[in-house]
């Protein structure tokens, strides 16, 4: 049997626990997942691509079966690309399922050699986004319960604290 | 690498090609997939469990790495029992996506050990369910575009035509 | 030009105010509209398939195109038959979508030749449902902004009042 | 300034942690709260109204300020001869939203005397309902973190353990 | 027992009838309703701050329990500082709903001393949003129903008419 | 009886084979269909005015009862100068369903002489949008079953291809 390789692909500006809880749980079910971060997502985003790779990398440092990338261009061509047939997203809400529906379906109808695979986010997680982390962080609000440490200090130190 | 498998389950009553899409897509990524009648879906059913799974075995006869199988009680227990990690739902819509998240949640909280993995429905099966089937059917309208013709004699069977 | 025909199934048990607004809006735009009473929506109901229909007679006397019939099997068939075109539905709210995209998707992939058009609730009936009518009703609760006096007085015989 | 108080209208076949949570917060904001079990909701349930009043009674016994009561007829009248202004309501999932602004719109054109104030159910509990409760423990499966400790006796009874 | 305090925060951008509408009714539920503009939401707004305060101030001369005020910075701090322990909310439709639960869920995590009510909008402003209403005045198109006279003048003057 | 003319307002940057879908089944319904292209959405569009209305021309050669057209200002005013009474509108998801709800009640405040009709959005086209379409094209993807021969080679233009 070849390895079961899965992408899990976002923003990650920056990565959170709901992330970190996803990617978890992938990795119960694939043998390896890779976390693709997406090169146009950088306008309008507080880190810079360089900077949501870094965060990953020390995030998920002890979890050698998930690796940090980045990618432009098609989704499904950097999934093919790297050996994998299998797109990881997670789902919180109704309005993120009407998006990931279109998304998901875009997709199939590129390639049917790529399959998407939705997780729903834990409970604890179901109300968390990068968004609302920036928000709260922005006015020193508490995070600690939202992100790993050393992206609450990365955090602090964007907004200059 | 143990094999991965995943469980599909559902009531069928009957399979359509909605729920064949799912398989055939579920086996692209796991190594095989127990398609698992519910039997406590018994009461207003149509079709009864066994009469369900003889046309589920019968229409996946071709899929050596489908099996069919039946349950009661707790559905994680039975994917455990069967050595398996993964339950396999479709998505279609809004509405699906509440209870489906619902369940998820409930079942993760019984153990972490069984992770449920959703694939939405392709576009044109995406308003297509059991329940519709046999609505048309029972109008005597056309289901050839819905469900295979093996199932479309015994519709045609249990509507005395 | 050929007359257009538009039908407006439904179960009307009973006819309200929300219903009511449908159809002047669709006489505005079609030149005659069918009010199509399903018969297979007896089980449940309060009023018989007849009562219904003589509320629907009564209440829509002063508009001679509206005409009240009803209609058993496929309703694309009964449209066809009937020399219309197009289906007339009320959209009130998003459970009411979703049901009404499968059934429009359904009738469609029966035929082309019928077209199923939606008409968004007024706002003052977007809240309002026959079967809200006849909880209130059976809890002797005020309905004389729901529907026209002859069916409230219907209701208060039906509730033995 | 008079007292000001709530009434918290449901099933509660049975109370769970979901229900305690949305009782314990409207605590904080009302003087007082009526948890009323509606009469009509008896078919189909697992328990008696009777019943269900004696877990509620158990269960609120150190909370003197929720008094627990019973109701049919139009709620929006029960609240009034209770002195009672205000209905809490918890929100869970979008296929709530839309069900509650149906009765909180015909409970105003009722009346304008009682205000309908909704609350988010905390987060742990937002997947959790009655009829949750009863599926898994009709199963068997673990229901501690769901209801408390003699509510899970009653389930248990009811169900011959 | 000591006052109950509510604070209505928002953009009103600017106010109109379906914000007025909430507060009313806020008013016969709470002794006092802060209405808290803020501060943030200036970007990409019509109207400053400050003529947003003036309008409401104009508006709302007639009920001395509702306050004027402005708010920077986290949400619930400011509840606190005011005395306050209730923040209210108005809901219109399902993209309202996930947006409110996402924040009324964060506001709890960060601290459990504030409760977020929400109250359905009234049927006549379930359309009705300030975005809508400067769409509107910006295309010269009637809005006599759906702000205050004075705000309606406001309107004209930005748009230099 | 006099013609009846249907407006099917939008940006159209592009088209799409969505469009030309409720178009065609719009000119099964009503005698004459003006496709009517938002001026006001020319910030942040791809194609100017101008080009959208280039390529609608081409791609709607062979329907002489279709008129392209534009407008700025009101839509309902812009509807009735046209000698219109209906709004054709397509409905592909919850999302559109909320907003475009919005906004035909919006119209329908204005004036009760224009109605807006919705049709659901064919199935295989229930994923397609103009942003997605440009989306896939940016990243050289795809999009001959998403929009006609001559827009996929404006959009190649568009991206220096």
């Amino acid at each position: 049997m070849p390895l079961k390789l899965a992408v899990y692909p976002g923003s990650f500006d920056p990565v959170t626990f709901g992330h970190l809880d996803i990617i978890d749980r992938a990795l119960q079910v694939f043998d390896g997942v890779i976390v693709a971060v997406a090169k146009n997502s950088e306008k309008n985003s507080l880190f810079t691509v360089q900077e949501r790779c870094d965060l990953l990398s020390q995030t998920l440092a002890d979890r050698p079966e998930a690796r940090i990338d980045t990618f432009d261009g098609l989704l499904v061509d950097f999934v093919q690309k790297r050996g994998a047939t299998v797109i990881i997203r997670g789902l919180r809400a109704v309005s993120d399922f009407e998006f990931e529906f279109q998304l998901a379906q875009m997709n199939r109808s590129i390639t049917k050699k790529v399959e998407t695979l939705f997780m729903m986010t834990s409970v604890p997680y179901s109300y968390l986004s990068s968004s609302i982390v920036k928000e709260v962080s922005s006015l020193n609000g508490p995070v600690d319960k939202l992100v790993p440490p050393l992206v609450k200090a990365a955090l602090d130190a964007k907004f200059n604290r």
